[in-house]
Parts: structure tokens; C-alpha cells; sequence
């Protein structure tokens, strides 16, 4: 209940309070929030509704006095009741015992508070993993629109693996970063994250491992944990995960898979070596350790076009690469792939054909229009050059501000600068404070549980005015706690 | 590997005994067919390449000559070496073991074969619960491109609980059948199937159960299968499900969620009468059963509108109601939703965002002009007229050539007929002969592993003709089956 869409009319005779009393009576009847169910705090339905808190009192007061809501103890306002079941002699149904069991994990609670927060208006976004709205490209997807003529769309039921024109594009696509692939390896997913599901439900069972970098974008999303999949941290260098380490932790704790970014690194931004990925494909050959490349920052190099991917070496087929649109193109679309061994593709794709019957057309269609007509190669063209002038200020901006308190090394693609906090000031504190001035955080803990001391800036979404202004209140109140704590 | 998306080339001066050698080797050093893979058998090799038999057979004996393929005993012909892996001296990792580990189940035997078999080209598909591709509104669909320039289409992570613009459409959609509903109460997912998968991650547990009809749709998908619930299938009668029989069952083997179909059922075509639909819904209250209304072809109705959903009624929150474009606009689209408790969306969504960050937003941003602009409800007029023409033609055939061997309900809506086939032949074999004629059927036991004598007929994606010669054959193979078994 973050946003109920719905406000009372200032214009209209019907006192504001009556409005509220109404629009809440109504939802209650309808069945919208039935018993049991918590509804927004008054401090949260006065901000929501943009009226005096004493407005949401005396609608909330009403409806009390009318049987419908009660406070209780610690745990807010709750619906008790609704016409029906008053006459009803049964208890009703209790949702909440269902919303609890159910076995996929809610999201972290820190992260519902940063999806919450992000729809506060004026709230700058100071670690957001994603292009600017103002840097996608609306106009190249009209031109794209217009091309429906072209191309008959197909509009029934989606083919297992995804639309050919578009894994065929996708293999030319490959074959530029020296994977030799054809469409029948590969599978097209709805991003990249459900490549990462997929691989969850269907390669591995409960009591897996995962290893992975520490920190990793893994360890923000819940799809190998939900599955019953335990996940291993390895620690990694300047030039990415250690093939040693690696071994080390296989044997220490077991390990079923590899998961790794090695170009640009969601959230360290470490680009992995050419030698390293040489080494570790090797180690994964060794140990039998199948890897999974999530490369869906690749193409967003800064300085230089990043070393082969692990895959463009890969004759055993043990690794299965990942790709997205998400962060090039638009995230709306929904569409990324894998690519790797058939048998391995076909089983994916069975699972993906069960869940969801395959993705959107409209989707794929567009997809396959970027890549085949060479707009994509244009607009990253544009992309790097924005997002390499907004590294370089964010950086100066890093310098003035958090010299001597925070140390950072600098990427050379992707959107993120891992920021290392040296003195030990409370991090709950930092993100409550910046939240409370307007400024979101995307906390280091999210990414590593070990890694308090760390935060996420991004340097793709606010722009850099907000970032100016964001990162010179931050240091401010950074020193503030610095100074409190003495 | 059901198509291989490559044939020789008949034009090359390369014998194609030695094409054919040579992809199938660039398929193996690529690491697309690594070592354990079981390729292809001759016959379906040379059925996909278009090759006589010989021809395959040399290509297949110089691989294995080169040490690269071998055959196994009943287990058909396998990679067994790649150059690379013939230098290591690892054994190579073993997908095998991966692909069967994976917690989800496969699809049926059945449903692979059946989801094969629609790719044989010249196939007439009897049993096919999807709209003929010259039904769905391609002309439509480039009316609504046309109109991109009006509203600009969101480009980055879709909101969580979907397009507001298209929640809104559809809660007006959603008040024409009775449904009174706010958009924050609205969930939208990348087609029903989805709205299914989320219900059982994120609401049941393992071990819980799912009550539904006897036969079901539900049947043929795994989505609660594979998250450990059980289904429990209760009789029907031509009303519907029977209330009474739901508590019987609920008490005997458990339930904790009641899926029914209640308009043109999945694969039956009962429509559950009026009466019912509030006899059903008592039920649910008093024993506190929570209800998914999976509501998909509602709209398809060819004599009378339906009665009005469950939700419709339902005041106390117990229904959780299922929608989607797939039966009526476009499979493709993935587009569906569900309206049920807030609470109950909010986790949902949260798990949704979890597994792919939501659905498409040009497919979201196509749906909601569909609905906005009315061209949805033209579109409905057309396709209900004829389907209504295809449903009166179908039964006339059968009456032709089913009268006395087969009994079925003449279906007010929907896709479907449901086919009792009366004297006690080998379905097996009806199947794999009509398959060997060209005709592809859909088992009962997809449905219900007890509905062995009966077959799903859909008279909405097969042309008349291909219905006349389909069902015309199919009684001559079936007399023929009754005649040899006495
Ligand atoms: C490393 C990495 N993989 C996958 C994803 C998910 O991307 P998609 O939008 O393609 O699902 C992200 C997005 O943040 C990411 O950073
Ligand atoms: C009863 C029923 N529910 C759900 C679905 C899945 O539809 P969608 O394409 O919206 O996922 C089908 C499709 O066959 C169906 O028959």
C-alpha cells in the first residue's frame, strides 16, 4: 500500500474527512482490505492523502465508532470488521497466515524501504542501477515503431526459446565478442533476472551452492535463496574473483555453480582481467564447476572495450552466458537471454514455457528491430559518452567532498562506484538521515552483509546537479556523525 | 532439440553427407552439444535436414570414427569427446545431472510431444487452445502503433504492480462484469499462467493443497506441482463444481486454495450456473477456503452472456480473479492480471518483482489501448461471431461422424469439447495414428488421469476444412480401432 491513487477532491462540497471516511469504508466493503488487514499509518495516509493529520483522525475515528477499523497494540490500525461479516457468524478467511506461508521470501526489508522511498517525489536517487529516464531512447523507439510494417509481428503464442529473428540477431550479435553460437543455444528470458530464476528451478535443487563474488548483486534478490539454494561469498581483488579462493570454498562449503560478473561489477565496478578469466574457466574445467556469466554490463565500457567474455572460450560448454537489454537499451522491454549448452537451453526453456508461456512478443519484436538495424550500436555510441562524462564528475565531485573519509577506486564502465566509509560512523544512521534530506542510499549490506561500511552510488540516474547536491549534503552529514560520535 | 534451424545447402558443391558432418562437428567444438549430449536419432536427423536416412548414417559414422560421437545401447547416440576435452585430462562436467536436478518437473511426456508435433508442418491441430492466427487482430494491433505519439510509452523498470494508466483501464473493465475494484488492488502479470505461479510461491507452501475440477486445465501445467502442493480433483456436474462435494473432499484431503474455471471451463466448456456461483461462494466463506477465479474466456461467450463472476459477489475479499488478453487479443502480449485483497497484491508484487521486475510495459502500454480506445470490445464482437459459426459447424461434424461412437456437450462459449469417445478403444493408440495422419489430438488424460476415453476438441485455431478432413479421418481410425478389436 504505497501509493493508493486515489486523493479527495479539494473542489467538492463533501468534507475532506467524509471523502476519506468514504474512500477507506469503501475499500473495506469491497473487500480490498479485508479483516485483518493493517491500513496505513495516519501519519502515512496524511502524506499519501496531502491533508492534516487530525483530517485522517476523524475519518479513522468514525469508522472505529462504527466497528469497522480498531487500533491495536503496537500493530496500528487494523479492518476488524465489514458489514458482511458482522452478520456473517463465521470468522473470515485470514489472508495473513496465507501471505506468510507462502515459500518465496519477501524482499529484503531494507529493500522495500529503497522501493518505497523511490517513489517520494523530489527524492534524489543517489544509488538507482539505471539509465536516466532522459537517456533512453524514446525517439529511436518510435522510428522502431514505425517500422511495424515491415515485419509481421507475431501475435499468438510465443515459440519456446523466443522469435529466430531475434536469436538469430542475437547470435551475430554474439559472435562479435567471439561467441560462436547459433539460435537453437539460445533462450530468450524477460531480463536478465529471469535467466537467474530459470537456472534456480531448474538446474539445482535444495542445499545447492552458489558461489559468487562478495559483494554481489546476487545477494539483493532472493532467487537462488527462495529455491532453497545457500549462497557463498568468495572474496575477490582488483582484477575479480580469486580462481584459488575459489577451489578453496568449493571444497570448504560445497558449490554447484559459479555465478560471476566479471565486466564491471554490480556494485564494486571491478572489471575482471583477461588472465583471470582465463584462469577461472580453467579452474571451472578442472573442478567441474559450471559458471554463470552475468555480462549485462558489457557493452557500457568507458575507456576501453572490456576483455573476451569467459564464454568466447568456452569448448566444454560450461558456462552460461547472460545478457539483458535492461541496461543498455530500456528495462521496460523486459528482455534478456542465455546462451549455452542445447540440452541445458531446452530444459530452460521447458520451465520457461511453464511459467510464463514464454515473452512478449511486442518485446522481442522491438528487440530484434535494435539489434538488426544498427540503432543499437548508435545509441551506445551516445550512452558511453553520457555515462563517461557523468563517471568523471561524479568522481571530481568524490574528490572535493570525501577526501580522507571515503576511498573508491574508479570504474572503467557500468554505472557503479563502490564507496568504502572510513571512519565508523553508523550506516543506519547515514541512510536515515540522507532519506530524511531527501537523499536515497543503496547500502553496502544489501550486496554483502559483511559490508557495512560501504555504500552504492550510481552514477547513471540523478543527474548531475542532484549529484552535486546529494553528495555535498552527504559529506555533511557524515561529518556531523563523525563529529557527534567524539 | 526439436528443430534444428539448419538445413545443407543442396545448391553447394559440399556433399551433404559432409555439410551435415561438419555442422554437427561445429556443433560439438562450440561447446552447443557438450560431451554427454544425446543427439538427435538418424530418423529424426534426416526428418529435420531433409536428407534420406544413408545420408545421416555417414555423416554420424565418420563422427564416430573421428572418436567425437558413440552410440549406447538404447541410448541412442551420444557426444562422447570434443577435441578439447580429448587434451584434458578432466572428465568434462556433466550437464545430465544438472538438467535432472532442477526442483522443477518437466513438462508431461505428452505435452512435449504435443508441443513438438505442432511444429510438423501440414499438421491439422484439433485440440489447440489458442485463437487461429488469421482471428487475431493484426490490423488492430497497427492501429494502436499508430497511436505511440499520444501517450509516451514508460521505458524504464515497470512499477510494481504494473502500468497505472492500464490498471485504471482495467478496473472500468472490470466494474462492467459487476467487479468493483480500485487499481491498487490490481496486479498485473505476464499472462494468467503467471498469476497461477505467483499464487502458489508466494500464498501456499509445500504441502499444501489446491481442490479444483475434475477434469482441469490446471492439470496440465506444473506450476503447484513443482512447488510441492498437490492437487485434489472434485466431480463436476453440469452446473459445475459441486459445493458439497468441496467440503467432502476439503475434509478428506486437505485444502487450502479451491481453482475453478468457472465460465467455459478448461476443457469441459460447463458454464457454472448462477446459482451455483453463490452456493460456491457460501462455501468458500464458511469454511474459509480462499478461491482463484481463473476467468480467461469469459468474454468469449457465444449465446448469452454469463452469469456474473464469483467476484462479483464476493465482499469478504475470499476471491482472488483471474484475467487475461490471451484467449481474446493475443497470446503474445502476455498480458493478465489479478484482482483480489490488497495485502495479498502487495506480496504478490513484491514476489514479482523478485522473479522478473515486471511484465513488459510495451505489451502493458498495447493492453491498455486495447481497452481504452473500445476497439477491444469491436474486436470481441468479431471473434465471438465467428467462433460461434466455428462451434455450430464442429458440432454439425460431429453429429456426421461421431453420432452413437462419441457424446459431448454442445459448449456455450469458450474454445472447447469436451469428446467422450464410447466404445473402450486404445487412446494410445488413437493418438499415434491420427499423428501418423496428420491429426493432432489432446489426450483427456492431460486433464484427468482418469478421463482416458475422452479427447479436448477446440474448434478455435483449425480452419473448417482442416476440421472437416480432421474429424472425417478420425472416425474412420477409430472404426477401424473398433473393428480390430473384436
Ligand atoms: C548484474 C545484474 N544482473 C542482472 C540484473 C537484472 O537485469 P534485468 O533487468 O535484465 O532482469 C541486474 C540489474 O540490476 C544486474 O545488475
Ligand atoms: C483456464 C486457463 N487459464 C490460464 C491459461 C493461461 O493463459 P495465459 O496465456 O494468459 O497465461 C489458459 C490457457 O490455456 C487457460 O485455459
Amino acid at each position: 500500500m504505497k501509493d493508493l491513487g486515489w486523493k479527495p477532491n479539494r473542489k467538492s462540497h463533501v468534507p475532506l474527512h467524509k471523502q476519506i471516511e468514504e474512500y477507506i469504508k469503501g475499500k473495506i466493503l469491497k473487500g480490498e482490505w479485508p479483516v485483518g488487514t493493517r491500513i496505513p499509518s495516519q501519519r502515512q495516509l496524511s502524506d499519501m492523502l496531502e491533508v492534516n493529520r487530525s483530517t485522517v483522525v476523524s475519518a479513522v475515528d468514525e469508522l472505529a465508532a462504527q466497528g469497522l477499523l480498531a487500533g491495536k497494540k503496537g500493530g496500528g490500525t487494523r479492518v476488524i470488521n465489514n458489514t458482511w461479516s458482522v452478520l456473517a457468524a463465521d470468522p473470515p478467511l485470514d489472508w495473513d497466515t496465507y501471505v506468510q506461508s507462502g515459500t518465496y521470501k519477501p524482499n529484503m526489508p531494507t529493500i522495500q524501504e529503497i522501493n518505497r522511498a523511490e517513489f517520494h517525489p523530489n527524492i534524489i536517487r543517489l544509488g538507482t542501477g539505471e539509465l536516466s529516464p532522459h537517456l533512453l531512447p524514446h525517439g529511436q523507439m518510435h522510428k522502431i515503431w514505425n517500422r511495424t510494417s515491415n515485419r509481421q509481428i507475431s501475435l499468438g503464442y510465443p515459440e519456446p526459446k523466443g522469435d529466430l529473428f531475434l536469436r538469430t540477431a542475437l547470435a551475430d550479435h554474439l559472435q562479435r565478442i567471439g561467441i560462436q553460437t547459433t539460435p537453437s543455444s539460445i533462450l530468450i528470458v524477460s531480463g536478465a533476472l529471469q535467466a537467474l530464476q530459470l537456472i534456480s528451478v531448474g538446474l539445482l535443487h535444495r542445499g545447492s551452492s552458489v558461489l559468487l563474488e562478495k559483494p554481489s548483486y546476487l545477494n539483493s534478490v532472493h532467487v537462488f535463496q527462495s529455491a532453497g539454494m545457500k549462497l557463498v561469498g568468495v572474496p575477490v581483488d582488483q582484477e575479480g574473483i580469486q580462481p584459488s579462493l575459489v577451489c578453496k570454498y568449493k571444497r570448504q562449503y560445497g558449490g554447484d555453480l559459479l555465478y560471476i560478473i566479471p565486466s564491471f561489477h554490480n556494485p564494486t565496478g571491478i572489471l575482471m582481467s583477461e588472465k583471470r578469466r582465463h584462469d577461472l574457466l580453467a579452474t571451472s574445467e578442472q573442478q567441474r564447476l559450471p559458471v554463470v556469466e552475468d555480462d549485462v554490463y558489457r557493452d557500457l565500457w568507458l575507456d576501453n572495450p572490456p576483455p573476451l567474455p569467459l564464454k568466447s572460450h568456452d569448448k566444454n560448454g560450461n558456462v552460461l552466458y547472460v545478457g539483458s537489454f535492461s541496461k543498455t537499451v530500456s528495462p521496460g522491454l523486459r528482455i534478456g537471454w542465455i546462451a549455452g549448452p542445447e540440452p541445458v537451453m531446452d530444459r530452460l526453456a521447458d520451465i520457461k514455457m511453464q511459467t510464463d508461456y514464454g515473452s512478449s512478443s511486442l518485446s522481442q519484436w522491438a528487440a530484434a528491430e535494435w539489434l538488426s538495424t544498427g540503432l543499437y550500436q548508435d545509441h551506445l555510441n551516445q550512452v558511453r559518452k553520457e555515462l563517461k562524462y557523468r563517471r568523471n564528475s561524479t568522481i571530481k565531485l568524490l574528490e572535493q567532498h570525501f577526501g580522507g573519509v571515503a576511498s573508491w577506486s574508479v570504474p572503467s564502465g557500468g554505472f557503479y562506484i563502490w564507496l568504502h566509509i572510513i571512519p565508523s560512523i553508523s550506516m543506519r544512521e547515514l541512510f536515515e538521515t540522507a532519506l530524511k534530506e531527501g537523499i536515497l542510499l543503496n547500502p553496502g549490506t544489501i550486496y554483502d552483509r559483511d559490508a557495512d561500511q560501504y555504500i552504492r552510488i550510481s552514477y547513471s540516474y540523478a543527474s548531475l546537479e542532484e549529484m552535486e547536491q546529494a553528495i555535498s549534503r552527504l559529506s555533511l552529514i557524515m561529518n556531523d556523525l563523525i563529529n557527534r560520535r567524539e
